[in-house]
């Protein structure tokens, strides 16, 4: 796992500590794109299957996990929160599974930046799938606004957790 | 808390784990509809407000126990999926919080009361809202199916579950 995931799954336990629960792990991340996974046996239902809401919170996360590594790479200090999302189950998950996020092409990359850079903020809308080996069983897109974070909030910020 | 209200509480408990890592508890169950709560520090994210993906489990936790309740009011044995969602994050959720589903009317109910012993199947949308005092701050549509639990099915589940 490169260095960059591995701070993308130290982020995700610290920050959003229910992903500890979820037993969200970063599988891969690469030019293509973004593969975080879970265990079955923390999120199943009264169904045998994965739940929903479990479902919906590792594709929620897939998709502001691949912003957040982008971010990184561009070195833009923002944050990034999701607006609004929808989700398709398709198909029971039976078993522990996994969410891919396709990377934005560079051009999108490119323009989000400069909309980040000029406006202090940008939207970027992203699909995320969990699949059943050949079929797609869970099919989700959400919107995410990224925000630029001016240094002197990144002061105070810092000043507040203690770094 | 009626009976029905802690059956249902005990049925979250016990048949979908995760939700007491995210301590979903349910308030109230009327004529007017459902109401369940959780506490912000389990589901906190990177901005310590409370993350979506907990937000969204919730909510689709809150009109799935509608129905549920619903179900055992009419007693009818059947099983609650969620088919779609769509979800708007409208505004950060700061605090412990709570999601109220209306109960559909009684002409809505007897409707799908009729589709699901006839068909065996009925297909239902609900509305469900987080609110911060005065204003929505998570505004949630789920489709939910709703499948009649053959008797033989029945049989087998009972004997599964090992009584």
């Amino acid at each position: 796992m490169s260095d960059l995931s591995q701070e993308l799954q130290y982020t995700l336990e610290h920050e959003i500590p229910l992903t500890q629960h979820l037993g969200l792990r970063v599988i891969s991340y690469d030019e293509n794109g973004l593969t975080l996974s879970a265990p079955l046996a923390p999120n199943i239902n009264h169904k045998r299957t994965a739940f929903a809401g479990s479902l919906n919170a590792v594709v929620t996360l897939t998709g502001w996990g691949l912003l957040w590594l982008i971010l990184q790479e561009l070195e833009i200090p923002a944050r990034v929160v999701i607006q609004d999302s929808s989700c398709n189950y398709l198909r029971p998950v039976k078993d522990d599974f996994s969410a891919f996020c396709r990377k934005p092409t560079p051009q999108q990359i490119s323009r989000m930046a400069s909309m980040l850079k000029k406006r202090g903020r940008a939207r970027i809308e992203l699909s995320v799938e969990v699949r059943n080996e050949t079929t797609a069983a869970v099919a989700f897109t959400g919107r995410y606004v990224l925000m630029l974070i001016e240094e002197r909030a990144q002061d105070a910020e810092a000043t507040s957790r203690g770094f």
